[in-house]
């Protein structure tokens, strides 16, 4: 180390530089040597840094170990460019410090990590105020396959840091239609809570096939195998899309030892990293109903109470053993959880599509819808035939109000409600829990309503609380109380504020 | 005022002090006069302390009106007690800090408001810190009645204050078998956080009863009139309830001016104060599926977006007209409501305790559980016949696991499932959403599931993310990974903490 400098003097000059060396920064380093970048590494357990020059990265050119922060920043070209794939929360803003004192102004920060929006919102600031750098908080999807060979990038915060990042991120992204799935989102947070959104989407997602598995497998007495078969179909029709096909896969995986399906020997307890709650934090922030996410998040909380649930299987009986469905009849079945399927998940991007529009009217973000789908049509794990049709929704009508007043996915659910609704019959009269399949169900039969029962709750509201109500026949915003009993005061609760 | 001193020496000493004079702070002044005790009062916009004394209370000499908050201290007994009845949030602290200065060590505030749980622990340590006052959060719920005749009362916060408020606290209760409805709950916020999950459960309940009527009334095609009799009729039964009873009114409640239902005139845009909303980020943070009190608050945020809601019902058909069930099977429907309404209930109360119990874990809360359906049984707006079987439950069985797992609600879940599962069948063959009962039912499936599909995704995340996944023929704890494409490295994704 004693040449140091002037080992320093001679060293390759990098194009970025990426810190966080698990799986997806592995990947992401890879797929961006493939396209001509330099990238110089680095990992805090250094080790690390070595094994992946000397292994995944063997005789990679494009692709430079560095021993510590400073090393790496020195390394690259200006501006500087430095992605973090590390652990959300502390780890990132505790890169941020050791970074800056090797930066200048007008180097740029990514977070490629599962950042929360909020968060990566705050670090643009801090950023921005301190030695004026450029934060971006970029969502990354598509696992350690995406990251590879083309993810999903969502990349938002400081918009003066775009110019310099679009040609490298475009490059590494998925492309479809020959259009990179990779494009500004917005100020801020944006990039994130727009990557928080496509992750809460993936858990509706994956919760709907699970439902519609646990109906073919449990309900209709399909054995694992033949459940593949049908997964498979269901992947060259409408439902064409990365989670219907790996769970074909996944379906038809043998496990080597025991000649099983891999399937019966993982256990039933999910995990989440959060994402998806975030999402349906923030709906409730906004007070959009997304209740297909959240449905999904409480699926997850329930399969992962495996040993309560273990006793109350012992000790609280289904529905009386109902045969299983003949051969027709059973074809029928399959053919309406399909339906069933496809209904449901436009119910579900519905509501996320709600969500992103309400929080870009709170956030000031000027979203583009379209370009979302686009962005999510290819490289993420929610890629699918489908989002290119929301693509095609959001531009013939930018300022569509919701995806299922578009003509297009009216009529989708409309050719598929009767098989729908009675897949939501069948698995409530078989004990087959359906948690997504049924409150997406209810909420198109809810936002299709033009008079809800909510009129009781008001009225009841005002009878025990004195909290008023609108009248059906007064402008909105006038406020109205009864004296139900008699015997109430003629005091509103309004007078709370007092 | 020039007498000023001479006024004050010759003042009646109060008992307790009370500020905010809406109607809960009315009521509750009122209720405490009754019992014996004097109280002094304030507001902040101190007409209102004048036209109270002159109007509500008039003649009343256990009630006297000050015109500062300083007065107010001056009339009291020591310890001093500070009853506030004022806005949640920055009202209360406000009114802290101004009371602060003519408090004593010892003085106690109780703030009776609907508080976040989470500020009540707060303002217990910083009025420990700051002048050693005794803080109390105090939950109260019965609306205007319950304030004026007997509230539900739930006090948490500094147990020193206990002994001091116990007399008046438990006086002014409602008392159900001899037994006051208020007890100490526990230390911090504890006292509003089981007042959350009051309320959490009260918009559970209110959304059954919606969802019931609206079966009744849309899907079997009875009057509102109908419906009157029949929520009458269950309010004689195991529904027996101040909500059912005040349902039953509402339903029968003739508008004077146009001799219409009072219902058909109330807009059905439901409005919130946000409890359900906290019930359920808690569940969230805690990791607990409180399924229905979140389709609960959800129902309201639809409810609310009714311009949207007309606009797609001219657009979104529903289910092809099916007739109305005739004599006989309507009469079998009905009683199929009650059923579902009474099986979803117990679901709900049993997630409702389930949070409790997470969160006393996480806060180190000493909850007693058949104290606090005793607390509930009367008073409170959830207040029913089934809480004693609740609080029986717990008496019987202290440690009792889930409410779903004690015999009598077992047996009562089981004796309603087929009324259940047709009512939900019905009501999604004819296009109207009952959230509630659905998820309640998908939730009763899935608990007593020894498996779920969870595998399925825990595989999927395997696949596309390396997440890992657990073996049901290897200890929990742990992890194995699957190389699904052959294509993968072996890194797994807890790497990324590398």
């Amino acid at each position: 180390m004693a040449s140091g400098a002037d080992h320093r003097a001679a060293a390759v000059v990098a194009d970025i530089g990426l810190i966080g060396l698990a799986v997806m920064g592995q990947n992401l380093v890879l797929n961006m040597a493939d396209h001509g970048y330099t990238v110089a590494v680095y990992n805090r357990t250094v080790s690390r840094v070595d094994r992946f020059v000397a292994d995944e990265a063997a005789g990679n050119a494009r692709v430079i170990g560095t021993h510590s922060v400073a090393e790496l920043c020195e390394r690259l070209r200006r501006p500087r460019k430095v992605m973090l794939l590390v652990k959300a929360g502390a780890p990132v803003d505790a890169f941020i410090e050791q970074l800056r004192p090797h930066l200048e102004p007008g180097d740029i920060i990514v977070d490629g990590g599962n950042s929360h929006f909020r968060d990566s919102s705050r670090r643009m600031k801090e950023c921005a105020e301190q030695g004026r750098l450029l934060f971006v908080g970029c969502g990354v999807s598509g696992g350690e396959e995406g990251a590879r060979h083309g993810p999903s990038l969502m990349p938002g915060g400081n918009p003066e840091a775009w110019p310099a990042l679009r040609p490298i991120l475009q490059a590494i992204a998925a492309h479809t239609d020959g259009e990179p799935c990779c494009e500004w989102v917005g100020e801020g947070g944006a990039g994130h809570f727009v990557k928080m959104v496509h992750n809460g989407i993936e858990y509706g997602d994956m919760q709907l096939i699970s439902e519609a598995f646990d109906i073919l497998h449990r309900g209709l007495g399909l054995s694992i195998d033949e459940c593949s078969v049908v997964f498979a179909r269901w992947n060259s029709g409408e439902l064409d899309s990365y989670l219907i096909e790996i769970t074909a896969n996944i379906l038809q995986y043998v496990d080597k030892e025991t000649g099983r399906p891999m399937l019966e020997l993982i256990q039933d307890r999910a995990q989440q990293k959060g994402t998806g709650r975030w999402t349906v934090e923030s709906s409730l922030d906004h007070s959009v109903p997304v209740t297909l996410i959240a449905e999904a998040v409480f699926a997850r909380m329930l399969s992962s109470m495996k040993e309560e649930r273990l006793r109350a299987s012992k000790m609280l009986r289904g529905p009386e053993q109902v045969p299983l469905p003949d051969g027709h009849e059973r074809e029928t079945l399959i053919e309406s959880v399909r339906q069933a399927l496809y209904a449901s998940k436009i119910v579900s991007y519905a509501q996320g599509y709600m969500l992103m529009r309400e929080a870009a009217r709170a956030e000031s973000w000027n979203l583009n819808y379209g370009g979302i789908a686009l962005m999510w049509r290819g490289g993420c794990i929610i890629r699918s035939r489908f989002l290119g049709k929301i693509r095609d929704a959001f531009r013939a009508d930018p300022e569509l109000e919701n995806l299922l007043l578009n003509r297009f996915f009216a009529e989708a659910v409309h050719a598929a409600q009767s098989h729908w609704r009675s897949v939501v019959a069948f698995a409530v009269g078989h004990g087959i829990p359906c948690p997504a399949f049924s409150t997406a169900l209810a909420f198109y039969d809810g936002y299709r309503s033009e008079r809800l029962p909510a009129y009781l709750l008001q009225a009841q509201r005002d009878y025990f609380g004195a909290h008023t109500y609108e009248r059906v026949d007064r402008p909105a915003g006038q406020y109205f109380h009864t004296n139900w009993t008699g015997t109430g005061g003629q005091v509103t609760s309004n007078a709370y504020q007092a």
